[in-house]
């Protein structure tokens, strides 16, 4: 995204134009900065060439994964819809691993029947099911657990999911003694060792002591895994300062940790494959003094965009048309809906804004489509990619008949 | 709701059977309960017969707001697509307020045409758009402004409405400018004054602030208007221990008021209507022993039951079957959604519980299946009325190949 003449544009197409073609709000992503992002990730890796599970929960746009799967990505599941949709991207079901700590019998025998990577299981119950479903089906299928390893990632408590207090994975003594049932099950391969510790992590601190818990474990285990499946949780420069995780710091950490372990890494990337592609096109509808501020009432609103609601997320905003006024008053930008947590960003010294102005929210392709909702009856929005400069519609807008 | 037997019913229909005929999760309303609350709110306030317009955004299944309907009861919308299902379910346009501080051209446009009783205007701006395509229409059209009395409704900050840092309504200065200018207009009737200071209130105090910020106020605009418009906001009974809004204290202050003023009241509640008729049916999948807990993995999750995650709100869990034995462990009642927000409630000397066991969380009438989502593409929930003993199916399961 970069301004030229003035104009705010993705690719060289102005947000006008999209406006425009296909009116607001809109979620519009970038190619471009989706290929960047993979080549970056691909590039900070490639000592040990990881196997890179796109994390569908953060974008479950069809179209979209089918772009990430082109460049050989696979996928990391939660649920049947997601493992659905990543066989109809196109991912082959050897690059898809299944995580998530409530699969159903129904998820677990289909995704035995696909044959997918890996099921990762995240409780001794859960490792039962899959043996016994298994079992039934004559089978042998490939798992992985899940180890929580009490490492906490400093982030979000929202969001945090490797501290002995979260549901997330299993504590060292039962890894253990399950390590040991599954070498015995004749229904049940152990490949995987996995771990996840959270999301938006900044610092590679946190990742380190995770790798230090994980040789600990592997030591105690006597077992040789496969596959090391690190989880994603790398975070992305939401504040536009910078600061995000340094890719290449951590991928030194992991090369010293593979000289002990003859393993192959996965990694579960999400945000920071597709956190930064995305924008939200809205328009202003209304602008109302306040007492001390002014209320920048926008056409988008927390069922479109439910992270500044659920997690109080910052989300810059920018003007699609840039002009030198800087006002004042303190512009607050809220969305149309009766509730007080619909309200995006609070802001000083933005540009000089009129009703009917268009603005764009960054940084929205992780955790935005995928969390929105049909809340006070709104249609969900259109989303665009942009890709060589062209503008492909990748979801149509929901029509009103569609949900009323 | 009640245990017969051992077995938890909803009026006389055990949850067994539910989940039996129809699977989990699933949303589950009484009738009676609704006919209950709807008549000790109307005799609640009997003594000056108010116009009660249900408020959609609390539960937007149409089957259920043509019960609300068959009351007499009017609805509160927030957008087009309430507006579409409030006459879908057969409400009169006379019984029909708009409210909501973003109305775009296309709602406005929309509810004059259908005539609708009142258009409650949030801002300067949103009242000179009404009258423009009133204008262009040739058409006189009524209007209600919303007071910001500035009152704080000792609730939740995210559902606090009423104060002058909040997005609603309009101060004391723009209120009594803007009456002056409608009064002048041709295209605009000046009818209604309203009012809505949050939701979930429990104690009467902060409506008598409010009653006597409106006092105040009307005596300075020196106009009688023909409705005054309260909101909602009444305050249910969540945590069962009787701790719920008094409506006859608030009734008789209300009253009071009236003895100065010729006006029809106007509410607009939504929880207090539904949000103890609704429970939310759900089979345990797993239970995992966790270092000081033991998670009870549910097959609900947060996208079928925001309200936890966004407002940190805590619904009682009930056993569908009472056993004797109760445990001395914490329960921590989780979904499978990979997020440690996708939590429900934690809980000490609940009965001891087993795998495939069904339970239900209380009081979701209200803003649970209407802030559902699809995230982790989980297809939404079931809805089932209770009504003299027969199940009613008032809203489909969604299938997953509906959103794969």
């Amino acid at each position: 995204m970069k301004y030229i003449k003035k104009k705010l544009t993705i690719d060289r197409v102005t947000i006008q134009n999209i406006a425009k073609k296909f009116d607001t709000p809109a979620y519009c992503y970038s190619y471009n900065q989706l290929k960047k992002n993979i080549d970056n990730f691909k590039k900070s890796f490639k000592s040990f060439s990881p196997l890179i599970c796109f994390a569908i929960k953060s974008n479950t746009n069809v179209n979209l994964i089918k772009e990430i799967s082109k460049f050989g990505l696979g996928a990391d599941v939660v649920s049947l819809g997601e493992l659905m949709k990543a066989l109809k991207a196109g991912i082959k079901p050897n690059k898809i691993v299944f995580s998530g700590v409530g699969k159903t019998s129904e998820e677990i025998s289909f995704a035995i029947n696909k044959k997918i990577l890996l099921i990762n299981a995240e409780s001794k119950s859960e490792i039962l099911e899959i043996e016994r479903i298994a079992k039934k089906n004559k089978k042998s299928v490939d798992v992985g657990i899940r180890f929580n390893p009490n490492v906490d990632a400093k982030t979000l408590s929202q969001i945090s999911t490797g501290k002995k207090e979260n549901k997330f994975g299993i504590g060292e003594k039962d890894f253990l003694e399950l390590t040991k049932y599954i070498k015995k099950s004749k229904n049940l391969n152990l490949k995987c060792l996995s771990v996840h510790i959270g999301s938006q992590i900044l610092d590679v601190k946190p990742y380190e002591n995770m790798l230090q818990a994980l040789n600990k474990i592997i030591k105690k285990a006597n077992y040789s895994f496969e596959y090391i499946d690190l989880g994603g949780g790398m975070g992305i420069d939401y504040k536009n300062d910078k600061k995000m995780l340094n890719l290449k710091n951590y991928s030194k950490n992991i090369k010293r940790f593979l000289k002990n372990h003859n393993s192959k890494i996965i990694f579960e990337p999400g945000r920071s494959i597709v956190g930064n592609i995305g924008t939200l096109i809205s328009r202003v509808t209304y602008i109302k003094e306040g007492h001390n501020k002014n209320f920048i009432i926008l056409d988008v609103a927390m069922n479109d965009l439910m992270r500044p609601a659920l997690y109080n997320s910052k989300h810059r905003i920018m003007p699609a048309t840039k002009i030198g006024k800087k006002v004042k008053k303190t512009y607050e930008f809220v969305g149309p809906i009766c509730e007080s947590t619909d309200k995006f960003l609070t802001i000083n010294n933005f540009q000089k804004l009129f009703e009917k102005d268009l603005i764009v929210i960054c940084d929205v392709g992780a955790y935005g489509m995928s969390l929105s909702s049909n809340y006070n009856v709104r249609p969900k929005p259109i989303e665009i990619l942009i890709k060589n400069s062209k503008i492909k519609v990748i979801n149509k807008r929901q029509k009103l008949t569609d949900i009323v």
